[in-house]
């Protein structure tokens, strides 16, 4: 069964990057051990503490399909069309880059959050599909479309930043009891939405 | 040695209450179990998980004296001057009220957060300084003066309300690596504040 996920890294006080956009801190848990996990773009290697390898792998190795918006995309070219999670992404964008078709022959371009999800989910098959933008998890959430919480929790306090959650007219989202694994650097959290 | 600590039951996005001051699901976790944690104060019980019990006990035991806000000092009546964690409340305000002597006989009226805790750490002795409200925490915080960020996480989504954590001027915080309780509704998180 496909399961919807969002994964991000945040700091304890709830933030994803900088202002400026910026990741400051918070990737160090992805090189702050010795175990190497492989990514599939050349360009970025993990090597992680033994503990968060595990959830860093099965990230990785059960992920059939992401979900980014179009402005995390623009921000890093598109991995060059070679997610390091090694699965096609899905962008949900209104438009189209002219140069799609050479330069991210495996990226899909979708107009809206859940015409975008149901893509990602056909892409997948049996894997699961990754929200990877914040602004997309928060409307994919506010529209009961994401099965799993992930939070990659790191022991920084930024002040101010990018949110990973938002506000929403839906009153409090309830989640389940976590999964917990005590990494380097950040504390890996997963929380299974609650249904009903 | 004297260790000052903030402790606060925050939602997965950093609030420890709504808009209207209220906890919503936050305290669920205080009452998720059927082991009994004494308080100082007969209105209030725990009943807590298995899991999450030595660290609330650890909490209360150790704990010889709260700074408060006036805020909140005002919001619980002043704990009827019997706190549950049962250690005297320092509260830092610019006014003692009139009838404190008879109502608050031992809650002790402190103008400015470094004098407060200051106080809280003579009353204290041998054990520790609990800051209690999240607005002091981040005054605190800014000044150099806690040693230790104690999060009890619940799994919840807010969107909106009081935050934890707030804009300080000096840069990112860093933290260590936690000490890490999974307990039932809350995962409890103890931060190290990196010196240095």
């Amino acid at each position: 069964m496909t399961k919807v996920q969002s994964h991000m890294t945040m700091s304890l006080d709830g933030f994803i990057a900088q202002p400026d956009d910026q990741v400051g801190e918070l990737f160090e848990w992805y090189e702050a051990g010795d175990v190497a996990v492989p990514s599939a773009n050349e360009r970025v290697e993990f090597r992680v503490d033994a503990a968060s390898a595990p959830i860093l792998k099965e990230l990785t190795e059960h992920c059939g399909a992401i979900v980014a918006g179009r402005r995390l995309f623009d921000m890093t070219g598109g991995w060059d069309d070679r997610h390091p999670a090694g699965a096609p992404v899905v962008v949900v964008s209104h438009t189209v880059p002219e140069d799609a078709a050479e330069r991210w022959p495996r990226t899909v371009f979708v107009d809206g959050v859940a015409a975008a999800i149901e893509r990602a989910r056909q892409i997948a098959g049996e894997r699961d599909v990754t929200i990877a933008s914040a602004t997309i998890t928060q409307q994919a959430l506010a529209l009961g479309l994401v099965d799993e919480v992930c939070v990659s929790l790191v022991p920084v306090l930024f002040g101010e930043g990018v949110p990973y959650f938002a506000a929403f007219d839906t009153g409090h989202l309830l989640l389940e009891d976590p999964e917990v694994v005590q990494g380097k650097r950040a504390v890996h959290l997963r929380y299974p939405v609650r249904r009903g």
